[in-house]
Protein backbone atom coordinates (compact mmCIF):
# COMPACT_ATOMS: atom_id res chain seq x y z
CA UNK A 1 0.00 0.00 0.00
CA UNK A 2 1.20 3.52 -0.28
CA UNK A 3 0.56 5.59 2.55
CA UNK A 4 -2.92 6.60 2.04
CA UNK A 5 -5.25 7.25 4.91
CA UNK A 6 -7.97 5.21 5.50
CA UNK A 7 -5.66 2.20 4.55
CA UNK A 8 -5.58 -0.82 7.67
CA UNK A 9 -2.40 -1.36 9.59
CA UNK A 10 -1.90 -4.19 11.88
CA UNK A 11 0.30 -3.89 14.60
CA UNK A 12 1.53 -7.01 16.13
CA UNK A 13 2.90 -6.84 20.05
CA UNK A 14 1.27 -3.75 21.55
CA UNK A 15 3.81 -2.49 23.53
CA UNK A 16 5.98 1.05 24.64
CA UNK A 17 6.71 1.44 20.70
CA UNK A 18 3.95 -0.53 19.41
CA UNK A 19 1.09 1.45 21.31
CA UNK A 20 2.82 4.91 20.42
CA UNK A 21 2.87 3.85 16.77
CA UNK A 22 -0.83 2.84 16.93
CA UNK A 23 -1.31 6.80 18.83
CA UNK A 24 1.65 8.41 15.96
CA UNK A 25 -0.74 6.70 12.77
CA UNK A 26 -4.39 7.07 14.58
CA UNK A 27 -4.51 10.19 14.61
CA UNK A 28 -3.46 10.86 10.53
CA UNK A 29 -6.33 8.82 9.83
CA UNK A 30 -5.39 4.98 9.77
CA UNK A 31 -7.37 2.37 10.61
CA UNK A 32 -5.47 0.51 13.40
CA UNK A 33 -5.70 -3.16 14.82
CA UNK A 34 -3.82 -5.05 17.41
CA UNK A 35 -2.45 -8.02 17.86
CA UNK A 36 -1.38 -9.14 21.53
CA UNK A 37 -1.41 -12.02 23.49
CA UNK A 38 -2.22 -9.91 26.31
CA UNK A 39 -5.86 -9.32 26.71
CA UNK A 40 -6.14 -6.70 29.42
CA UNK A 41 -3.54 -4.58 26.72
CA UNK A 42 -6.03 -5.03 23.78
CA UNK A 43 -8.94 -4.02 26.37
CA UNK A 44 -7.21 -0.87 27.23
CA UNK A 45 -6.19 0.04 23.93
CA UNK A 46 -9.77 -0.28 22.90
CA UNK A 47 -11.27 1.52 25.62
CA UNK A 48 -8.75 4.53 25.34
CA UNK A 49 -9.44 4.72 21.65
CA UNK A 50 -5.64 3.60 20.74
CA UNK A 51 -6.41 1.14 18.08
CA UNK A 52 -9.99 0.32 16.56
CA UNK A 53 -9.99 -3.30 17.71
CA UNK A 54 -7.27 -6.57 18.33
CA UNK A 55 -7.20 -9.61 18.82
CA UNK A 56 -5.01 -12.55 21.27
CA UNK A 57 -5.81 -15.47 19.11
CA UNK A 58 -7.51 -16.45 15.79
CA UNK A 59 -6.69 -13.81 14.62
CA UNK A 60 -6.31 -15.15 10.38
CA UNK A 61 -8.96 -12.64 9.51
CA UNK A 62 -7.85 -9.65 10.79
CA UNK A 63 -4.70 -9.94 9.72
CA UNK A 64 -6.31 -10.84 5.79
CA UNK A 65 -7.49 -7.42 6.05
CA UNK A 66 -4.33 -5.37 6.55
CA UNK A 67 -2.74 -3.13 3.98
CA UNK A 68 0.41 -3.08 5.91
CA UNK A 69 2.21 -5.08 9.90
CA UNK A 70 4.05 -3.31 11.72
CA UNK A 71 5.95 -6.30 13.80
CA UNK A 72 6.81 -5.01 17.33
CA UNK A 73 7.72 -8.13 18.66
CA UNK A 74 10.92 -9.07 20.57
CA UNK A 75 13.60 -10.26 17.65
CA UNK A 76 13.69 -13.86 18.82
CA UNK A 77 10.17 -14.39 18.25
CA UNK A 78 9.59 -12.73 14.63
CA UNK A 79 10.99 -15.23 12.59
CA UNK A 80 8.58 -17.78 13.50
CA UNK A 81 5.68 -15.66 13.90
CA UNK A 82 6.01 -14.90 10.05
CA UNK A 83 6.75 -18.69 9.53
CA UNK A 84 3.08 -19.40 11.58
CA UNK A 85 1.15 -16.56 9.99
CA UNK A 86 2.19 -15.36 6.41
CA UNK A 87 -0.39 -17.96 4.77
CA UNK A 88 -2.91 -14.95 6.01
CA UNK A 89 -1.27 -12.03 4.72
CA UNK A 90 -2.47 -10.08 1.39
CA UNK A 91 -0.43 -10.40 -1.82
CA UNK A 92 1.57 -7.39 -2.15
CA UNK A 93 1.77 -5.81 1.12
CA UNK A 94 4.66 -4.87 3.12
CA UNK A 95 5.84 -5.84 6.36
CA UNK A 96 7.95 -4.14 8.70
CA UNK A 97 9.78 -3.82 12.15
CA UNK A 98 10.68 -2.00 14.98
CA UNK A 99 13.90 -4.36 16.20
CA UNK A 100 16.47 -2.89 17.43
CA UNK A 101 18.90 -5.38 16.27
CA UNK A 102 19.14 -5.91 12.91
CA UNK A 103 21.53 -8.74 11.42
CA UNK A 104 20.39 -11.20 13.45
CA UNK A 105 17.10 -11.88 11.54
CA UNK A 106 16.26 -9.92 8.74
CA UNK A 107 18.41 -12.40 5.93
CA UNK A 108 16.29 -15.25 7.78
CA UNK A 109 12.96 -13.76 7.58
CA UNK A 110 13.87 -12.53 3.99
CA UNK A 111 14.58 -16.44 2.74
CA UNK A 112 11.42 -17.78 4.71
CA UNK A 113 9.07 -15.25 3.58
CA UNK A 114 6.49 -15.38 1.01
CA UNK A 115 7.76 -14.12 -2.50
CA UNK A 116 5.15 -11.56 -3.03
CA UNK A 117 4.96 -9.56 -0.10
CA UNK A 118 8.43 -7.65 1.20
CA UNK A 119 9.91 -7.16 4.46
CA UNK A 120 11.28 -3.97 5.27
CA UNK A 121 13.71 -3.81 8.47
CA UNK A 122 13.35 -0.31 10.34
CA UNK A 123 14.45 1.28 13.67
CA UNK A 124 12.69 3.80 15.43
CA UNK A 125 15.74 4.90 17.71
CA UNK A 126 13.03 6.03 20.94
CA UNK A 127 12.45 4.86 23.50
CA UNK A 128 11.22 5.34 27.64
CA UNK A 129 12.49 4.04 31.05
CA UNK A 130 9.00 2.55 31.23
CA UNK A 131 7.19 -0.05 29.43
CA UNK A 132 3.58 -1.12 28.37
CA UNK A 133 0.80 0.15 26.19
CA UNK A 134 -0.03 2.50 29.17
CA UNK A 135 3.37 4.42 28.73
CA UNK A 136 2.90 4.64 25.08
CA UNK A 137 3.65 8.71 23.64
CA UNK A 138 4.10 9.17 20.31
CA UNK A 139 5.46 12.45 21.06
CA UNK A 140 9.27 10.09 22.06
CA UNK A 141 9.53 10.26 18.24
CA UNK A 142 9.95 14.04 17.90
CA UNK A 143 13.40 14.92 17.53
CA UNK A 144 14.39 11.35 17.51
CA UNK A 145 15.65 8.97 14.55
CA UNK A 146 14.37 6.43 12.42
CA UNK A 147 16.81 4.43 10.51
CA UNK A 148 15.45 2.16 7.63
CA UNK A 149 17.67 -0.83 6.85
CA UNK A 150 17.06 -2.53 3.81
CA UNK A 151 19.00 -5.77 2.61
CA UNK A 152 19.99 -6.48 -0.90
CA UNK A 153 16.95 -8.15 -1.14
CA UNK A 154 14.95 -5.11 -0.69
CA UNK A 155 13.01 -2.83 -4.02
CA UNK A 156 13.61 0.80 -3.82
CA UNK A 157 9.55 1.28 -3.60
CA UNK A 158 9.95 -0.54 -0.13
CA UNK A 159 12.67 1.79 1.18
CA UNK A 160 10.95 5.10 0.04
CA UNK A 161 7.75 4.03 1.32
CA UNK A 162 9.40 2.63 4.87
CA UNK A 163 10.61 6.08 4.70
CA UNK A 164 7.73 7.75 4.52
CA UNK A 165 6.48 6.01 7.76
CA UNK A 166 9.56 7.29 9.80
CA UNK A 167 7.92 11.04 8.35
CA UNK A 168 4.59 10.05 9.46
CA UNK A 169 5.11 8.86 12.33
CA UNK A 170 6.85 12.18 13.62
CA UNK A 171 10.86 11.38 13.57
CA UNK A 172 12.92 14.31 12.98
CA UNK A 173 15.41 12.09 10.82
CA UNK A 174 14.97 9.24 8.53
CA UNK A 175 18.17 7.58 6.98
CA UNK A 176 19.13 4.38 5.62
CA UNK A 177 22.00 1.73 6.54
CA UNK A 178 22.88 -1.76 5.98
CA UNK A 179 21.64 -4.10 8.51
CA UNK A 180 25.73 -4.60 9.57
CA UNK A 181 26.49 -0.98 9.67
CA UNK A 182 22.80 -0.33 12.00
CA UNK A 183 24.50 -3.11 14.20
CA UNK A 184 27.51 -1.71 14.81
CA UNK A 185 26.20 1.93 15.00
CA UNK A 186 23.74 0.92 17.64
CA UNK A 187 25.92 -1.22 19.58
CA UNK A 188 27.82 1.86 20.35
CA UNK A 189 25.39 4.70 20.25
CA UNK A 190 22.62 2.61 22.52
CA UNK A 191 23.97 -0.60 23.69
CA UNK A 192 27.50 0.59 24.68
CA UNK A 193 25.43 3.23 26.57
CA UNK A 194 23.03 1.19 28.59
CA UNK A 195 26.31 -0.98 29.42
CA UNK A 196 27.85 1.85 30.86
CA UNK A 197 24.96 3.09 33.25
CA UNK A 198 24.08 -0.29 34.13
CA UNK A 199 28.07 -1.21 35.21
CA UNK A 200 28.28 2.26 37.05
CA UNK A 201 25.11 1.39 39.03
CA UNK A 202 25.71 -1.89 40.19
CA UNK A 203 29.45 -1.03 40.74
CA UNK A 204 29.01 1.01 44.16
CA UNK A 205 27.52 -0.27 47.25
CA UNK A 206 26.86 2.73 48.42
CA UNK A 207 23.12 3.12 49.53
CA UNK A 208 23.71 6.92 50.59
CA UNK A 209 24.46 8.21 47.00
CA UNK A 210 21.37 11.11 47.18
CA UNK A 211 23.61 13.38 49.75
CA UNK A 212 26.32 13.76 47.27
CA UNK A 213 25.48 13.26 43.41
CA UNK A 214 25.29 16.18 40.89
CA UNK A 215 23.97 16.09 37.87
CA UNK A 216 26.56 13.92 36.01
CA UNK A 217 25.61 11.03 37.88
CA UNK A 218 21.91 11.39 37.48
CA UNK A 219 22.43 12.47 33.66
CA UNK A 220 24.92 8.95 33.40
CA UNK A 221 22.52 6.50 35.01
CA UNK A 222 19.36 7.56 33.70
CA UNK A 223 18.96 4.88 31.30
CA UNK A 224 19.88 2.40 34.10
CA UNK A 225 16.33 1.96 34.50
CA UNK A 226 16.06 -0.68 31.83
CA UNK A 227 13.78 -3.40 30.72
CA UNK A 228 16.17 -6.86 31.57
CA UNK A 229 14.10 -8.75 29.15
CA UNK A 230 14.42 -7.04 26.27
CA UNK A 231 17.83 -5.51 26.83
CA UNK A 232 19.76 -8.56 27.50
CA UNK A 233 18.07 -9.83 24.78
CA UNK A 234 19.13 -7.64 22.16
CA UNK A 235 22.54 -7.08 23.76
CA UNK A 236 23.22 -11.34 23.29
CA UNK A 237 22.36 -11.12 19.42
CA UNK A 238 24.17 -8.36 18.79
CA UNK A 239 27.46 -9.71 20.94
CA UNK A 240 29.92 -9.02 18.63
CA UNK A 241 29.73 -5.63 17.79
CA UNK A 242 28.77 -4.93 21.30
CA UNK A 243 32.04 -6.78 22.46
CA UNK A 244 34.03 -5.08 19.93
CA UNK A 245 32.78 -1.74 21.62
CA UNK A 246 32.63 -2.25 24.87
CA UNK A 247 36.58 -3.05 24.37
CA UNK A 248 37.70 0.15 22.29
CA UNK A 249 35.80 1.97 25.54
CA UNK A 250 37.70 0.33 28.06
CA UNK A 251 41.01 0.48 26.31
CA UNK A 252 40.14 4.80 26.05
CA UNK A 253 39.57 4.12 29.79
CA UNK A 254 42.91 2.24 30.44
CA UNK A 255 44.98 4.99 28.54
CA UNK A 256 43.45 7.55 31.08
CA UNK A 257 44.38 5.09 33.77
CA UNK A 258 47.73 5.51 32.42
CA UNK A 259 47.88 8.56 32.38
CA UNK A 260 46.68 9.10 35.52
CA UNK A 261 49.46 6.56 37.25
CA UNK A 262 52.40 8.34 35.02
CA UNK A 263 50.97 11.73 35.98
CA UNK A 264 50.77 12.45 31.91
CA UNK A 265 48.95 16.02 32.96
CA UNK A 266 49.44 16.69 29.45
CA UNK A 267 47.89 13.52 27.63
CA UNK A 268 44.83 13.88 29.64
CA UNK A 269 44.67 17.36 28.60
CA UNK A 270 44.99 16.76 25.47
CA UNK A 271 42.39 13.90 25.60
CA UNK A 272 40.03 16.51 27.48
CA UNK A 273 40.37 19.35 24.72
CA UNK A 274 39.42 16.47 22.05
CA UNK A 275 36.26 15.32 24.35
CA UNK A 276 35.48 18.95 24.75
CA UNK A 277 36.00 19.71 20.55
CA UNK A 278 33.79 16.69 19.68
CA UNK A 279 31.11 17.26 21.99
CA UNK A 280 30.69 21.02 20.97
CA UNK A 281 30.66 20.30 17.59
CA UNK A 282 27.95 17.38 18.09
CA UNK A 283 26.17 19.86 19.99
CA UNK A 284 26.14 22.11 16.84
CA UNK A 285 25.12 19.20 14.68
CA UNK A 286 21.76 18.83 16.65
CA UNK B 1 32.08 36.21 61.94
CA UNK B 2 28.49 34.53 61.92
CA UNK B 3 26.60 35.23 59.03
CA UNK B 4 25.14 38.92 59.65
CA UNK B 5 24.30 40.80 57.14
CA UNK B 6 26.80 43.71 55.52
CA UNK B 7 29.62 41.26 56.80
CA UNK B 8 32.27 41.60 53.66
CA UNK B 9 33.45 38.69 52.03
CA UNK B 10 36.19 38.75 50.04
CA UNK B 11 36.23 35.95 47.05
CA UNK B 12 39.55 34.81 45.55
CA UNK B 13 39.65 33.82 42.12
CA UNK B 14 36.23 34.96 39.93
CA UNK B 15 35.49 32.17 37.91
CA UNK B 16 32.29 30.06 37.29
CA UNK B 17 32.32 29.34 41.09
CA UNK B 18 33.24 32.28 42.60
CA UNK B 19 30.99 34.46 40.70
CA UNK B 20 28.03 32.66 41.57
CA UNK B 21 29.03 32.69 44.92
CA UNK B 22 29.48 36.54 44.69
CA UNK B 23 25.98 37.03 43.07
CA UNK B 24 24.19 34.55 45.91
CA UNK B 25 25.81 36.41 48.81
CA UNK B 26 25.56 40.33 47.41
CA UNK B 27 22.10 39.39 46.93
CA UNK B 28 21.12 38.33 50.58
CA UNK B 29 22.76 41.61 51.60
CA UNK B 30 26.53 41.18 52.14
CA UNK B 31 29.71 43.14 51.02
CA UNK B 32 31.83 41.55 48.48
CA UNK B 33 34.78 42.20 47.53
CA UNK B 34 36.94 39.93 44.66
CA UNK B 35 40.58 39.08 44.01
CA UNK B 36 41.54 37.80 40.49
CA UNK B 37 44.92 37.95 38.38
CA UNK B 38 42.86 39.21 35.51
CA UNK B 39 41.78 42.99 35.29
CA UNK B 40 39.04 42.22 32.59
CA UNK B 41 37.33 39.91 35.10
CA UNK B 42 37.08 42.59 37.98
CA UNK B 43 36.48 45.49 35.68
CA UNK B 44 33.21 43.10 34.56
CA UNK B 45 32.39 42.30 37.81
CA UNK B 46 32.10 45.44 38.97
CA UNK B 47 30.14 46.81 35.72
CA UNK B 48 27.57 44.24 36.71
CA UNK B 49 27.08 44.73 40.01
CA UNK B 50 28.51 41.28 40.66
CA UNK B 51 30.75 42.62 43.41
CA UNK B 52 31.43 45.73 44.84
CA UNK B 53 35.16 45.96 44.48
CA UNK B 54 37.78 44.08 43.59
CA UNK B 55 41.63 44.25 42.86
CA UNK B 56 44.02 41.69 40.79
CA UNK B 57 47.45 43.09 42.96
CA UNK B 58 48.34 44.93 46.15
CA UNK B 59 45.58 43.60 47.71
CA UNK B 60 46.72 43.45 51.68
CA UNK B 61 44.19 46.16 52.97
CA UNK B 62 41.32 44.74 51.19
CA UNK B 63 42.13 41.57 52.93
CA UNK B 64 42.69 43.20 56.10
CA UNK B 65 39.03 44.15 56.06
CA UNK B 66 37.60 40.66 55.07
CA UNK B 67 35.30 39.28 57.82
CA UNK B 68 35.17 35.70 55.89
CA UNK B 69 37.73 34.92 52.63
CA UNK B 70 36.01 32.49 50.28
CA UNK B 71 39.15 30.66 48.52
CA UNK B 72 37.92 30.07 44.65
CA UNK B 73 41.43 28.65 43.41
CA UNK B 74 42.74 25.41 41.62
CA UNK B 75 43.66 23.18 44.42
CA UNK B 76 47.72 23.44 43.70
CA UNK B 77 47.63 27.34 44.36
CA UNK B 78 45.70 27.42 47.56
CA UNK B 79 48.82 26.78 50.24
CA UNK B 80 51.09 29.14 48.11
CA UNK B 81 48.49 32.21 48.01
CA UNK B 82 47.38 31.80 52.16
CA UNK B 83 51.67 31.52 52.96
CA UNK B 84 51.67 34.97 51.15
CA UNK B 85 48.57 36.53 52.21
CA UNK B 86 48.02 35.28 56.05
CA UNK B 87 49.66 38.20 57.49
CA UNK B 88 46.92 40.47 56.35
CA UNK B 89 43.95 38.21 57.79
CA UNK B 90 42.07 40.14 60.72
CA UNK B 91 42.39 37.40 63.57
CA UNK B 92 39.57 35.08 63.81
CA UNK B 93 38.26 35.32 60.77
CA UNK B 94 37.33 31.84 59.20
CA UNK B 95 38.62 30.99 55.33
CA UNK B 96 36.76 28.22 53.33
CA UNK B 97 37.11 26.72 50.12
CA UNK B 98 34.87 25.62 47.01
CA UNK B 99 37.71 22.87 45.78
CA UNK B 100 36.48 19.32 44.51
CA UNK B 101 38.95 17.65 46.15
CA UNK B 102 40.69 18.04 49.77
CA UNK B 103 42.90 15.42 51.00
CA UNK B 104 46.06 16.81 48.90
CA UNK B 105 46.11 20.19 50.61
CA UNK B 106 43.85 20.32 53.80
CA UNK B 107 46.18 19.16 56.23
CA UNK B 108 49.12 21.49 54.36
CA UNK B 109 46.89 24.02 54.78
CA UNK B 110 46.05 23.82 58.25
CA UNK B 111 49.68 23.00 59.15
CA UNK B 112 50.74 26.13 57.81
CA UNK B 113 48.15 28.50 58.47
CA UNK B 114 48.29 31.60 61.90
CA UNK B 115 46.89 29.79 65.20
CA UNK B 116 43.98 32.59 65.22
CA UNK B 117 42.28 31.92 62.02
CA UNK B 118 40.12 28.54 60.95
CA UNK B 119 40.09 27.00 57.41
CA UNK B 120 37.36 24.98 57.01
CA UNK B 121 36.94 23.16 53.98
CA UNK B 122 33.57 22.67 51.65
CA UNK B 123 32.92 21.61 48.31
CA UNK B 124 30.03 23.06 46.60
CA UNK B 125 28.72 20.25 43.79
CA UNK B 126 27.84 22.25 41.04
CA UNK B 127 29.28 23.26 38.10
CA UNK B 128 28.53 24.30 34.71
CA UNK B 129 30.00 23.66 31.42
CA UNK B 130 31.62 26.36 30.84
CA UNK B 131 33.29 28.55 32.66
CA UNK B 132 34.39 32.21 34.31
CA UNK B 133 32.40 35.03 35.87
CA UNK B 134 30.45 35.98 32.92
CA UNK B 135 28.61 32.02 32.97
CA UNK B 136 28.23 32.56 37.24
CA UNK B 137 24.71 31.77 38.36
CA UNK B 138 24.01 31.12 41.84
CA UNK B 139 20.75 28.85 40.57
CA UNK B 140 23.49 26.11 39.69
CA UNK B 141 23.36 25.58 43.56
CA UNK B 142 19.49 24.57 43.57
CA UNK B 143 18.65 21.19 43.83
CA UNK B 144 22.91 20.37 44.65
CA UNK B 145 24.99 19.36 47.41
CA UNK B 146 27.21 20.96 49.68
CA UNK B 147 29.68 19.40 51.79
CA UNK B 148 31.48 20.61 54.83
CA UNK B 149 34.60 18.81 54.90
CA UNK B 150 36.43 19.16 58.54
CA UNK B 151 38.85 17.81 59.60
CA UNK B 152 40.08 17.01 63.35
CA UNK B 153 41.77 20.37 64.11
CA UNK B 154 38.18 22.61 63.13
CA UNK B 155 35.44 23.58 65.59
CA UNK B 156 32.19 22.83 66.03
CA UNK B 157 31.28 26.56 65.38
CA UNK B 158 33.10 26.53 62.50
CA UNK B 159 31.47 23.41 60.97
CA UNK B 160 27.93 25.13 61.32
CA UNK B 161 29.37 28.35 60.67
CA UNK B 162 29.70 26.24 57.17
CA UNK B 163 26.52 24.75 57.01
CA UNK B 164 24.93 27.98 57.13
CA UNK B 165 27.17 29.16 54.40
CA UNK B 166 25.85 26.01 52.32
CA UNK B 167 22.31 27.43 53.08
CA UNK B 168 22.74 30.89 52.65
CA UNK B 169 24.08 30.11 49.38
CA UNK B 170 20.81 28.53 48.19
CA UNK B 171 21.85 24.74 48.33
CA UNK B 172 19.24 22.26 48.89
CA UNK B 173 21.29 19.40 50.68
CA UNK B 174 23.78 20.21 53.61
CA UNK B 175 26.03 17.90 54.47
CA UNK B 176 29.61 16.68 56.48
CA UNK B 177 32.13 14.14 55.33
CA UNK B 178 35.52 13.75 56.06
CA UNK B 179 38.77 14.43 53.92
CA UNK B 180 38.90 11.05 53.05
CA UNK B 181 34.92 10.02 52.90
CA UNK B 182 34.81 13.26 50.35
CA UNK B 183 37.65 12.39 48.13
CA UNK B 184 36.12 8.99 47.93
CA UNK B 185 32.89 9.85 47.00
CA UNK B 186 33.38 12.43 44.61
CA UNK B 187 36.23 10.29 43.00
CA UNK B 188 33.16 7.77 41.98
CA UNK B 189 29.82 10.51 41.73
CA UNK B 190 31.93 13.11 39.63
CA UNK B 191 35.44 11.95 38.69
CA UNK B 192 34.28 8.62 37.49
CA UNK B 193 31.55 10.10 35.39
CA UNK B 194 33.40 12.71 33.64
CA UNK B 195 35.89 9.56 32.81
CA UNK B 196 33.21 8.00 31.16
CA UNK B 197 31.85 10.93 29.61
CA UNK B 198 35.48 11.61 27.86
CA UNK B 199 36.30 8.45 27.40
CA UNK B 200 32.76 8.04 25.33
CA UNK B 201 33.27 10.56 23.50
CA UNK B 202 36.97 10.15 22.33
CA UNK B 203 36.32 6.32 21.66
CA UNK B 204 35.07 6.67 18.46
CA UNK B 205 35.94 8.50 15.22
CA UNK B 206 32.75 8.75 13.66
CA UNK B 207 31.47 12.26 12.87
CA UNK B 208 28.19 11.19 11.74
CA UNK B 209 26.55 10.69 15.19
CA UNK B 210 24.17 13.11 14.68
CA UNK B 211 21.91 11.28 12.56
CA UNK B 212 21.62 8.39 14.98
CA UNK B 213 22.11 8.70 18.53
CA UNK B 214 18.81 8.91 20.54
CA UNK B 215 18.98 10.78 24.07
CA UNK B 216 21.19 8.17 25.93
CA UNK B 217 24.18 8.92 24.19
CA UNK B 218 23.68 12.82 24.30
CA UNK B 219 22.90 12.15 28.41
CA UNK B 220 26.30 10.54 28.56
CA UNK B 221 28.06 12.79 27.06
CA UNK B 222 26.86 16.28 28.16
CA UNK B 223 29.35 16.04 30.74
CA UNK B 224 32.73 15.59 28.33
CA UNK B 225 32.51 19.24 27.36
CA UNK B 226 35.08 19.74 30.12
CA UNK B 227 37.80 22.39 31.28
CA UNK B 228 40.64 20.66 30.65
CA UNK B 229 43.61 22.40 33.43
CA UNK B 230 40.90 22.46 36.04
CA UNK B 231 39.80 18.37 35.37
CA UNK B 232 43.28 17.08 34.64
CA UNK B 233 44.42 18.55 38.04
CA UNK B 234 41.72 17.63 40.26
CA UNK B 235 42.03 13.77 39.02
CA UNK B 236 45.61 13.69 39.63
CA UNK B 237 45.50 15.03 42.88
CA UNK B 238 42.74 12.30 43.65
CA UNK B 239 44.54 9.82 41.94
CA UNK B 240 44.25 6.89 43.79
CA UNK B 241 40.55 7.67 44.94
CA UNK B 242 39.85 7.78 41.04
CA UNK B 243 42.27 4.71 40.27
CA UNK B 244 39.87 2.93 42.64
CA UNK B 245 36.26 3.08 41.69
CA UNK B 246 37.86 3.45 37.54
CA UNK B 247 39.06 -0.36 38.35
CA UNK B 248 35.73 -1.30 40.05
CA UNK B 249 34.06 0.03 37.18
CA UNK B 250 35.85 -1.58 34.35
CA UNK B 251 35.52 -4.81 36.58
CA UNK B 252 31.58 -4.67 36.53
CA UNK B 253 32.40 -4.21 32.49
CA UNK B 254 34.51 -6.45 32.58
CA UNK B 255 31.77 -8.90 34.29
CA UNK B 256 29.23 -7.79 31.36
CA UNK B 257 31.67 -8.65 28.78
CA UNK B 258 32.13 -12.35 30.28
CA UNK B 259 28.22 -12.61 30.46
CA UNK B 260 28.06 -11.95 26.99
CA UNK B 261 30.67 -13.92 25.45
CA UNK B 262 29.35 -17.17 27.67
CA UNK B 263 25.67 -17.02 26.32
CA UNK B 264 24.57 -15.99 30.29
CA UNK B 265 21.32 -14.44 30.12
CA UNK B 266 20.19 -14.62 33.39
CA UNK B 267 23.13 -13.21 34.82
CA UNK B 268 22.86 -10.01 32.26
CA UNK B 269 19.12 -10.13 33.40
CA UNK B 270 20.08 -9.60 37.04
CA UNK B 271 22.66 -7.44 36.64
CA UNK B 272 19.65 -5.30 35.23
CA UNK B 273 17.52 -6.12 37.87
CA UNK B 274 19.89 -5.01 40.21
CA UNK B 275 21.07 -1.18 38.41
CA UNK B 276 16.97 -0.95 37.82
CA UNK B 277 15.86 -1.29 41.19
CA UNK B 278 18.81 0.62 42.38
CA UNK B 279 18.31 3.69 40.04
CA UNK B 280 14.28 3.43 41.29
CA UNK B 281 15.18 3.73 44.43
CA UNK B 282 17.79 6.89 43.51
CA UNK B 283 14.80 9.08 42.19
CA UNK B 284 12.65 8.10 45.51
CA UNK B 285 15.15 9.62 47.13
CA UNK B 286 15.29 13.02 44.88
Amino acid sequence: MEWINKSRVVIVGLGLIGGSYAKALKRMGYTISAIDKDPETIKYAVENNIIDDGLTENYGELLEKADCIIIALYPGLITDWIKENQRFFKPGIRITDVTGVKSSFIYEVQDILREDVEFIAAHPMAGREVCGVKNSDDRIFRNANYIVVPTKKNTDAAIVWCEHLGKILGFDRVSVLTPEEHDEMIAFVSQLTHCIAVSLMTCNNDTHLKDYTGDSFRDLTRIARINENMWSELFLVNKEPLLRQMNSFINELEEMKHMLETDDAEGLKEKMRRSTNRRIQFDKEQ
